[in-house]
């Protein structure tokens, strides 16, 4: 099969970068027939790479593809899944080159979705391709690819729910994730969850004059300033009341171990110019990332922001806040106290409104699954080392989804890497890590299959 | 002169809306055209109203109008000042009728700068040209009208100096303040200072993926709304070292003097549709707009803020914050201050930066000068109640400026409401305040000459 990669390298690179040139931009409403036309890309390539079929399955929002290659009911069937949209663009003055126009440099694919997660999804088709045409597919496989992952994945339940017995497998893959380095490979043991809320503060019912109002009058901005503050204590523990209450510490031998992989904080200040790290106290910063939960302010805004100055005590500010979960909190429970405990902290002289927005569950996999082997095997024969299991920091609510709807445990196998800059300007994606992935792929397959044979699925 | 003032009144009206017309939005370059058109259109109306002269004085930025009669040298002079220039109209959605297409309703003219300071100016010239076609002009006025004070007035300062000469008068006559209320008039005693500054808080070198470095890395959203919430104390007290070093404290007598100002709590929150007052623990509402200095983040913004969700740490957060200073604080002193403690309290996992806008000093004005007893009394005469000496909550920067360089006085005899919502969305000005301006300032004239024969200027 390396040899049908490397033979076919330059067409496999340059068919995700017609797909990359698509801006597939699910939050934003303006793009909504580019969010369609990269399922369309999708659904022929994976008719190309010699699937049965494929399809697009409509939904209330964007459409998700659904192909499969059967080739015995008998053998295990992986499924596969992925998405094809891709986080808005924003700030576009910081890209060197535009992010729907990838360009190839110092061996990496530069575009919006390089790594998140066109590069890695497409991966998995010329895998299939590969597998096809060298007569090396062992298993079944079938390919779930949907549009609505950065925006909450709203549709995608519903579809699950509605279509079980096509969807029916025996585990699911997907490559969404990263490793720790290309020197040290690394499999996703553990996805946080995420809690997602705006936030709205209303003070007096008009923008006032600062100066005929200033000192008697709530001003909206300092008050959503000391709320937002008091969500966390000295040591960045997070005040909510509650919401540590169903956080699985780890055991000292289990962060043990998760302080032997590979981490040079040096390097990770240099990369990212800041002059220290910042976080809950008595945790490392691999700690802080993977087993512990957090809250950000992802966006802020109120009164005047333009040029020069403006004396103005505006009426309202606003705030987009998330938190990141660990096993075992419960997204929907987070949100309960969160909103409970942010409308509590007000004080009488404004009035808050709290807004959800999606959620997802935290998650751990087995490492001693046989999903989970076969995958380290892949990587041992492709990568030559044995991949440490790594806890990661972001989330993929769908992960517990599926477990729910059916049965199904995901196989998190991803490619990409922190340096990738994935949800920034310049994300990209190595040529290395691409062509490996689809070697690597493969071989879980072809694991998946013998081990499952032996031991069960 | 009433009578005068009667006949021409729906003339005075059409004028003032004429003037409302131009937007002369100074803190914007994309109308620089207009704000100089509003000057000439004073210009022009000095002239008409019956000014010896009145021309355009060019500067860096927008030009200063100024124009003169005068009748007799050895009279007093009054040196009337004012600005042309408006403050920016947005949030453009919340006016009810489009703020530069001026509209009369319940007796009210609504249009940006009616209040602010067009319609308060615009009476001054209907003054001049009432004195004079009745024949009752007692002295000598000269008028400096410029077109910067919403943006800091940063060439009025050269402008004075250079030209003392020409400016020689005996006191400053300044309407750009206001009255408690049409039942109850006063006069401004005291006005606050200004520190204004624009904030930067950086964090990563990029933005981030807030799962992949969510709580290990400082959220520059975070920390800043941190560093502001630390910058008040539970008191509401302001935290900066030396803050209120210079500020003079009012007597328990002079605070029960405030004291007896008409004041109604209840109809105050409820114009505003607030719950509660805000301000530092034992000072009334009344104190802590007037004796008392303030910080209000006047705008805040960072990450991202459009439709939807992005779990990002944004790279940058900014704020403009300024403060209402009160005798004997320095605008430079504080901002200094302000600097250093930002910059001091800022955490090692950021670079902040502040940078420093135009500033102000308090003001005091004594309430037994010839000047501030020709007001009152000219009050009295119009409105047939003596007017309380009240202490205003804005700043008119300039007035400590012509202290200095002139060495006048100036009087702060505003016609204005609270309620005429200056700064804000559907600002306007009373037909009665405008048309009573005009009928009180001729007696101020009258009164000013008659003091001055007897006791000096």
């Amino acid at each position: 099969m390396q040899a049908y990669i490397q033979q076919h390298k330059n067409r496999f690179i340059s068919e995700l970068l017609d797909l990359l040139r698509i801006p597939s931009i699910s939050a934003d409403s303006r793009y909504k027939n580019d969010v369609r036309k990269a399922a369309e890309f999708i659904r022929e390539k994976l008719i190309a790479a010699g699937a049965d079929s494929a399809e697009l399955c409509e939904t209330p929002g964007h459409p998700i593809v659904y192909g499969q290659k059967i080739i015995d009911a008998s053998l295990p069937t992986i499924l596969v899944y992925g998405h094809y949209d891709v986080q808005p663009a924003d700030p576009l003055d910081l890209w060197h080159s535009p992010p729907f126009e990838p360009v190839i440099k110092d061996e990496k694919i530069y575009a919006r979705g390089a790594c998140d997660d066109k590069g890695q999804v497409y991966m998995h088709l010329k895998a299939l391709e590969t597998m096809l045409a060298t007569g090396n597919l062992t298993c079944n496989v079938k390919f779930m690819i949907e549009g609505e992952e950065e925006v909450g994945s709203d549709n995608l339940g519903n579809f699950v729910k509605a279509n079980k017995e096509k969807l029916q497998a025996d585990v699911i893959l997907i490559s969404d994730t990263g490793i720790i380095s290309n020197d040290c490979p690394s499999l996703t043991s553990g996805l946080r969850g995420l809690s997602y809320l705006e936030v709205e503060v209303t003070g007096p019912n008009r923008d006032l004059h600062s100066g005929m109002y200033g000192g008697a009058v709530a001003n909206p901005i300092n008050i959503l300033c000391e709320m937002i503050a008091s969500l966390k204590d000295e040591n960045k523990h997070i005040t909510i009341p509650g919401f540590y209450d169903e956080v699985v510490e780890l055991s000292r031998e289990e962060r043990d171990e998760m302080a032997k992989a590979p981490f040079n904080l040096e390097e990770y200040k240099k990369d990212l110019n800041i002059g220290d790290v910042h976080g809950e106290t008595s945790y490392s910063t691999t700690e802080r990332v993977s087993i512990r939960p957090t809250l950000d302010v992802n966006g802020i805004w109120g009164g005047y922001t333009g040029e020069g100055s403006k004396t103005v005590i505006p009426s309202q500010a606003f705030a987009k806040i998330s938190m990141r979960l660990v096993p075992n909190q419960s997204p929907e429970k987070i949100t309960e106290l969160f909103t409970k405990h942010f409308l509590a902290i007000a004080p009488k002289s404004v009035k808050v409104k709290v807004k959800p927005h999606h959620g997802g569950e935290p998650v751990v996999t087995p490492i001693d699954s046989v999903a989970f082997r076969a995958a380290s095997k892949a990587f041992e024969e492709a990568w030559g080392k044995t991949p440490i299991p790594k806890r990661e920091g972001g989330s993929i609510p769908i992960v517990a989804l599926f477990e729910k709807e059916l049965g199904l445990k995901s196989v998190l196998m991803g490619f990409g890497l922190d340096s990738d800059a994935i949800h920034s300007p310049n994300e990209h994606y190595g040529l290395f890590n691409y062509i490996k992935g689809i070697e690597t792929i493969p071989l879980f397959y072809k694991y998946y299959t013998t081990l499952s044979k032996t031991e069960g699925r």
